[in-house]
């Protein structure tokens, strides 16, 4: 592939670590990366942090800058730069830029355009408001952020959607001086990352932060008074505030990828192998616009998660650059702080467990997070799913005051992806201090109760 | 075995947990605890945290007492009660305990005699000196707490061997006022758990906590003026304090075990098989008395660590009442903290590996414990070691002021437990979000690091 030119639609991260290990591994390549927005290397997880002004710059975000791509790693780089339109039997792209419109031709495309919010999808008017924001567009997070300045102390605030942004909105937000009502439409908070009886913890534990929670109250549409939104209008009545910070969750973005007449995998992302290839010879795509397989199903599934990204982006890079890598897949595990608490899930619910026709059982435990003589010790609500049948794990969740809730949660993660079991688990040497963790660590106690359900004695494969 | 005579000698974690095992198991066993102390079920590793006064009393060290042992589980829990003498043919015992001796019959016998300090068998004359103490002994930390306290702010203690409870005695030692200065007769502080690079910086740290640290300093005697000990002699010269803790590791107590006649392992420790077995039939052993199977390199080993005490007690507790259960060993995790400091290891160092036979690589690597732009972002130094002909992990090593770092560490644990790979610790879908972990976590990019000596794609077995 010596010389051959790349050219990656996108420079999230999944872009940028393709292009990167792509270039590391073969200089000669000549990578293109072309990217709509003044950013690469943006870490949109931070968003809600920049709202909050713990960062204090939305420069403090990029960890590496499009100057040092270009003048460290030899990567041209195009900010402000979109693709209009692919060719893929021609092989090549139309841009359009801050110098108008360009051809370029490639061997290799890359495809990285993210995900993007369904919101501004839904309400186009929220756009011209100017005090209703949707989450997870990197623009906005500047407005957000100079809005809720803007007003005074003790103004309202509605969060709607309570996934992990929409959660560390509401914390930044009251960090900011607001009076917060999240607004949500399932019955509980946190739907994608907790169990109903888990989700009433956090939700406890918001309201003690002095934030409203309103659930089952799907947003219907908003009232707007003079050109700005002045309530919300829900299943549970009109709820007014003088912000309105919308994360209806995010889509796949493969508008260029149907131009091109990629496939798209049941999840309506865009499908690929093993090594990060589309249906189309030399057209790769990485990130949140892609499908994976979920390794404990087995099953496609689309994960878009900036650890999962990055990965993707180096698999492919890798494979770009005439190495040779797979990406297996990955077990969906995701997490997220709001004030202290942290909360962590990884594979399947119960639930989710018995509707790919497992035989699962569950255990449900509260623990502590040091030994109990040790002065701070955080309460640790913890649930294990395993099959009843061969005792394979499949899934966990957790919430506690304390950080130790997500690598609890990478533990059974990492027995996740080797396909381990509850004895696994049991038998896992956690190391263990008074300060750390509990000598029966919860993680221990609970693949303990499950082995009582199963057996002490490993069942053989 | 119903109605059987269950006599477990010794009421240590794994004694308790063998008993309250089996007798859960089986309630018609008469399951009877000798332990020579007035305590049972009592966390030695709190110790050092009482002598700090962050555990205000020695009662607070037990979770379960002997009274809710007997009342609530039905235990017949003896203190103060020395088994002088044991008889296998005739499956007899003579306790000696507050009323004088007694002959008990049993059927089964499980010794949970545990370790003991190495240091007052060397130095008898520590004993009666009154400022002088060694560690691991539960009386002791009265003691040694009593003398700190009654010592003036700024006097001097020194303590000798830096293993981890050696350090935890340092850092409980500076909290009550005192300048400590910490001798090591190894060329490096806590050999056991860091390779030479690191323990420097846990060296540094300690320094900057204004601990002395004196290496390369074999003690060889203490010096005594008017009964109290003036100073340690040691090859780096004497060293005069107003105290002195004495750390020098600890050896299986094995006395009865060597009076049944019990096989002993090459490591000294008392041979069981993987249902806590030992040689003569009817007769357990559990805990620190015992050798164990190491994970990693198959061959026996002697692992003093409570977390795997209790599991063994848990095994050998479900066999002795019926159930089937087998204990197959443990990978060597182990972990403390000093002040802020976190270290922790599993599995083999890059030299030990080789002298295993391994061929082994090793990543080392500097990491963040958040995202970058995320404040409290701590320093984390991390070192994995696995085989180059296979991709086999062996082992882990890491130091950091945050607690992440021995979770870090059980990761790697929980897949040295099912033999997982550096492609598996790779692909580990550890979940990320900014104030929690940075999105490449240093466990991933040590992974990485590896997999670029091995290559990207995973060998087959």
């Amino acid at each position: 592939m010596e010389g051959k030119r790349v050219l990656v639609v996108g420079g999230g991260a999944a872009g940028m670590a393709t292009a990167s290990r792509a270039k590391r591994l073969n200089k000669k390549l000549n990578v293109t990366v072309a990217e709509a927005s003044g950013w690469v290397s943006f870490a949109f997880c931070g968003l809600p942090y920049y709202v909050g002004c713990v960062v204090k710059r939305l420069d403090d975000l990029v960890q590496i800058t499009a100057e040092e791509f270009r003048s460290k790693r030899g990567i041209d780089v195009r900010l402000h730069t979109r693709v209009l339109r692919l060719d893929a039997s021609g092989r090549t792209a139309v841009l359009e830029g801050p110098n108008g419109e360009e051809e370029l031709s490639w061997d290799v495309l890359v495809l990285a355009t993210g995900a993007r919010s369904r919101a501004p999808k839904i309400w186009p008017e929220l756009r011209e408001a100017g005090n209703a924001f949707y989450i997870k567009h990197l623009d906005t997070g500047e407005e957000i952020r100079r809005h809720a300045l803007s007003l005074r102390e003790g103004s309202r605030a509605v969060v709607v959607g309570s996934g992990y942004v929409g959660l560390e909105m509401v914390e930044n937000l009251v960090e900011l001086g607001l009076r917060v009502t999240l607004v949500e439409a399932l019955p509980q908070v946190a739907p994608r990352a907790l169990d109903p009886d888990l989700a009433e913890k956090l939700e406890t534990y918001l309201r003690e932060k002095g934030v409203e929670v309103i659930k089952g109250a799907p947003v219907k549409g908003f009232k707007l008074d003079g050109g700005k939104v002045k309530s919300v209008e829900t299943d549970a009545g009109d709820i007014e505030a003088d912000m309105f910070v919308v994360g209806l969750g995010i889509e796949p973005n493969t508008d260029l990828a149907r131009q091109l007449g990629l496939e798209l995998g049941p999840t309506g992302a865009i499908r690929v192998d093993e090594r990060m290839r589309t249906s189309l010879e030399n057209v790769y795509a990485v990130g949140d616009a892609v499908e994976t397989r979920n390794l404990v199903t087995g099953k496609p599934a689309w994960m878009p998660f900036a650890q999962v990204a990055n990965k993707m982006g180096y698999v492919a890079g890798t494979n770009i650059g005439g190495g040779k890598a797979v990406f297996p897949g990955a077990v969906g595990t995701s997490t997220f702080k709001v004030f202290d608490m942290v909360v962590a899930r990884t594979g399947l619910s119960k639930q989710e467990a018995e509707k790919e026709g497992f035989n699962p059982i569950e255990a449900s435990l509260e623990g502590g997070s040091r030994a109990h003589y040790i002065p701070g010790r955080k309460r640790i609500h913890l649930k294990l799913v395993a099959d009843g049948d061969t005792g394979r794990l499949l899934g966990a969740q957790a919430l506690g005051e304390t950080e130790s809730v997500l690598w609890r949660i990478n533990v059974v993660a990492g027995l996740l992806t080797t396909g381990g079991t509850v004895w696994d688990l049991f038998f896992t040497d956690v190391g263990y201090a008074p300060p750390l963790n509990p000598v029966w660590d919860p993680l221990i106690v609970g693949a303990r109760l499950l082995m009582r359900s199963l057996g002490e004695e490993p069942r053989k494969a």
